[in-house]
């Protein structure tokens, strides 16, 4: 996909940035300047010539559309930015450059350098999310409302428990997400054929220094060809897409004009119809929902890449890096929809009690106020 | 997919029981004999009723396809299947079957009780293929062998590095498996709305105790449509999966006439042409790659689902059954077929000395020693 | 997926018999009589031999079970099958069975035999779907409706309109799937290597005999390890169930209690609830939105085993005919349910009109009218 | 996915740039001043009024990044592009554009104008994979190779027959994709509910004139909520792509060392290593390979939102879009860098020689050549 147009829609500019041509090459550049730093603290260059490489790293001005150009070419970013890095530099420290690495420790190392810094946004907008179901919950326990089943009006429940049994699907969403990011988010440095050869035997403290300095875990042994923590967050993400696109379900449903029992909060700007200015679009719900599309189809990809070849793969990781980041931005811009409509979810307690008096159902709700508050101290014990 | 020859060249012969017919009517029953105990645990129907429908539960014969037909015309299992049970019990008693429950509290517990029962089976055997690989690792810790990326001769690794990074991706694979099934394989009851209504208040105590004697976990509420727990046990199984695949990705091409590097055991009946009887085929890796392929689609598909209406959703649980079961079949199949290669694996010393002399490269293994050594005190720490 | 408690909430009883066990092993036993007798037609083999094992294949018992379990073992159904065969004749003849075929030969045939006879089921229960469309089209032309968009009132259209919308693209999608199965339902021929190799130089000869005695297409080459067609079929599944399913989510959101402006036919044994017996589910439209999500990560299973290697692929092909299988048992399904709901649709004029009065609109229909005759003129003229 | 490192390494400059923001911005301005203009003709405005809007859409200059961000904002792109037209003429004007239109109309037809530009530039190097691969099939008609199954040797095919295999599957799917866009790539104009209304009954000629002045097929009705057409598409881009993938599949599998027996091209600045500068990788094998992992996923998403509700939907249509443009950039991008390769593939002739005799197998290949003549005489007859 190409462009803001293409990409704004389904995401947050912050996302968008943190993925973009500058933050990536502002990240591959930090990987060369820590591992030559880390290099130097082990005693395979010397301090200056890490200090002369870092500085270029810190300085090089590079066209990203021409950068991107030579790097479609290579079939990898690492050859035409080492390249000019080297050119910025004197021939000697040039060629220590990239020691010991290959293209993939950079590539891998890139894409979970901006997936670390992406994560917690993500988490933030689930939070919100969170934050403002417990509310509801907490305030609609006893508000009684019509439940459905297989779109069907059924029996009453309470409005507190449909939203408490969405923030109990968020909140379990957000828990694995954080789990399989904090596992998963890790160094990649194994050279060549991941053997971490040609560093004097030095390879595994070149690894402890290079994680420490980008804040990345640090695994037992290279990954290059074995991506079940690449999956893992994929799949987490797009769970939490879905159980985001289980809300804006329900919401853009609750918001039909013959059900009229919520309704997202009014923003300038936002959900008018260019052919119906009297319209009232969920667009938040859109957002969330064009996401659980989108999503399920990235997992398949990553998951049918997994059986890569040998030691590193041809085609596999190459097509993952896109997929996993486009999951990124989708869980980040459905949460942050979801956060805007939930924190101001209208509520029509009219129309609630209408859909039920039509139907006289006893609402007697004490066991739906008992589960409420069993999800309520679930969640206040996190 | 119907019949033998559809199911069983994916799977073992014990899974694709646990998944047929004959047990999920079992299941079934098994459910409705725990429900009507449990309510009389809690004091909400008579021993002597409970005593009469588990009886009836333990004794009822049923024609798997007329009830298939019929449950195929209701749209759910549960309403054929509690009818055949009430006709066989006098009307006073026939009037407590299944009471307080909801069609999807039947199904997905019956669904759940056939996961836990197969769980332990792909457990086993990925422990098999982690037993295997981790005497390989031990044994080739220090054996040359060519790596290779991006299908291209590289620089030389061990063949033992290689065992230990399958080992490491499959017990990865498998913790993720076990942890996600630990949690995610729980008792679903909530009645009609997920509410618990119409149990004088006891619905908590009745899930507890029929929890107990099914033995699942117990949640704190239903999850009639927050089905994170599927699509995340769904995911893992993938990821178990493709990283089956990955080794039956890298065996078969080690087993190329032009590299010869490693073969599959022979056994009688397995791996022969119907055109060329000189032929070997990597007939286990065939199982393995043909299930990579077939599982990332499945996991997309209940992902896909998760956005579900409302207490109870419309078509999104109804396609998930099927899609979670055949995950359970390839995972369980994948990992049999692989167990069996890698129990067995012809390692040809001679071929991969011969493979690394014709490059005429350097052969220190150190490095990658180590990094074996870093595996398997990882393995051996679990 | 195991067993009719699997397999028929999806798909019609019809569809099941044709892809189950003894239609396989027909199929199969079909291909091997066909290929004997064509072989003696060019003369390569005896009259006499073609007789005794078109004779055999005839009469032949065999076990599903365990054939299944030998091929399961063997990696092909091809081999028990043929030893089966042979066993069951004297030495000379069974030498001449399976003469110049290949495992894939006998697979590839016998999937497309299955195939060839499902897909007028399809055809005809989509028909059955588009001539109901046509005459809710014709018959509520005029009907005012509320249009709906974005989940929201938007402004009036005719119910009729909605009817033709659902007809253009029902006759869209029976149309591809018929394109693609009338090219892509053939005969595979080639042998161990697609050669056609070891028939004298009468390969293509054999091949023509063969496919007019089986009915199916003879395509200029064997396709092995080319498989668009099938993936262009599986597609045109897939967009068929999708095209049910958008009519299935309309149908089952216009039965919303709230809107009520139309309802699936009441049906003996369908649409109850086993909790709540005032309910009345829209159980067709449940099994069409079920096929809807099922149907999506199939076809990118397919899709992702395009890429085979060589002239015979490990584990693509393999992978690919269960996914097709279920591919047509779920538009047949589907089809099957939507041709029901369709067929007796009770359209609630009343609603309809409630609908519209409470938003105040002006109702004129001439321009929905004009289009639901320009798709009915389009309609007529297939 | 953002900016040109994420976009430029699948796909070609040239089609990154016909789907960037310059080009959405041109065709949703184009589409605006064809309508006013269409509106002209057939008498509902002024033609001075349509001049004047058509002139301000000529001449209006946007920044993307805030039209994203607007559009985001708003769910649709027409809003805020409306909202800027308006602001640039005088009221009376403003209040023309856009007449009888809806933001979906604009947003697919903006879609179709992009994809009508992209599609021929995918034929052009589908065209040249298929001219290569005639050539080389013609060429290599008679050259024993052997031929390989389950990736096992097996019997000795020629490796004209490989290319012209090849060559059939990319010419079906050139076909196909030919085919489909020409009946799918279509204007979209229905206005709110997709009737039409509000044009004094003139809608069918606004749309007749809009369609011919855009150079798109006019189809009978609308197909807001009716996708069949662009689903058809992603599939058979998905088909090209996964063909590509099979030959790329392939080439890379006959680089292996151990094989040697064909090479990609060398071009500068291509297929290096970062860490090993005597490997040569098959880049362009890559390109395709990877693209093969990331397309089918992209059709699920597309499938899995064809039902969509009502009218017009809500998140369906929004997630396709995307989904289809990446489709194009992978399959533009696969056929380029394949149709690199195929042009200037390296066969090894002592390679294929010496991997036949190793085998000592008999190597008449009469049957194959027949083969190659039947593949070449229907590509001739195209």
């Amino acid at each position: 996909m190409t462009g803001h147009l293409a990409t704004l829609p389904g995401t947050t500019t912050a996302l968008a940035r943190l993925f973009g041509d500058a933050a990536t090459i502002s990240a591959a550049l930090g990987f060369e300047a820590a591992l030559a730093r880390a290099q130097a603290a082990v005693g395979l260059i010397a301090p200056e010539a890490a200090d002369r490489i870092a500085e270029a790293c810190a300085t090089l001005a590079i066209d990203p559309e021409q950068l991107a150009e030579q790097a479609a070419l290579a079939g990898t970013l690492a050859i035409p930015l080492v390249a000019r890095l080297r050119e910025a530099l004197d021939p000697e420290t040039a060629a220590l450059v990239h020691r010991g690495a290959t293209s993939q420790d950079l590539a891998d190392t890139v894409l979970m350098l901006r997936a670390a810094r992406a994560a917690p946004l993500v988490y933030a907008d689930l939070d919100r999310c969170a934050e403002a179901l417990a509310r509801l919950a907490a305030r609609h326990a006893a508000t009684p409302a019509m439940g459905r089943t297989l779109l069907q009006d059924a029996v009453p429940i309470t409005f507190g428990l449909r939203a408490a049994q969405w923030l109990a699907g968020i909140r379990s969403a957000a828990e694995r997400l954080e789990r399989e990011c904090e596992t998963g988010l890790i160094l990649q440095f194994g050279g060549a054929a991941g053997t971490r050869a040609g560093l004097d035997g030095k390879g595994a403290m070149v690894a402890a220094h290079l994680a420490r300095a980008l804040g990345l875990r640090n695994p037992p042994a290279p990954w290059h060809a074995r991506r079940d923590n690449v999956a893992a967050i994929a799949s987490a993400l797009a769970i939490a897409i879905g159980t985001l696109g289980k809300v804006a379900r329900d919401v853009s449903l609750l918001a039909q004009d013959a059900v009229g029992e919520a309704h997202e909060p009014r923003m300038p700007g936002r959900g008018g119809s260019s052919a119906m200015p009297h319209k009232r679009n969920p667009t938040g719900c859109q957002v969330a929902l064009a996401a659980a599309l989108r999503a399920p189809g990235l997992v398949a990809g990553i998951l049918a890449g997994l059986p890569q070849e040998f030691e590193r793969g041809l085609g596999g990781w190459q097509a993952e890096a896109p997929m996993l980041v486009e999951l990124f931005l989708l869980a980040g811009g459905s949460a942050a929809a979801m956060a805007q409509v939930l924190e101001g979810l209208e509520v029509d307690m009219a129309a609630l009690a209408r859909n039920i008096e039509t139907k006289l159902i006893d609402g007697d709700t004490g066991e739906a106020e008992a589960l409420v508050a069993a999800i309520l101290a679930e969640w206040e014990r996190r």
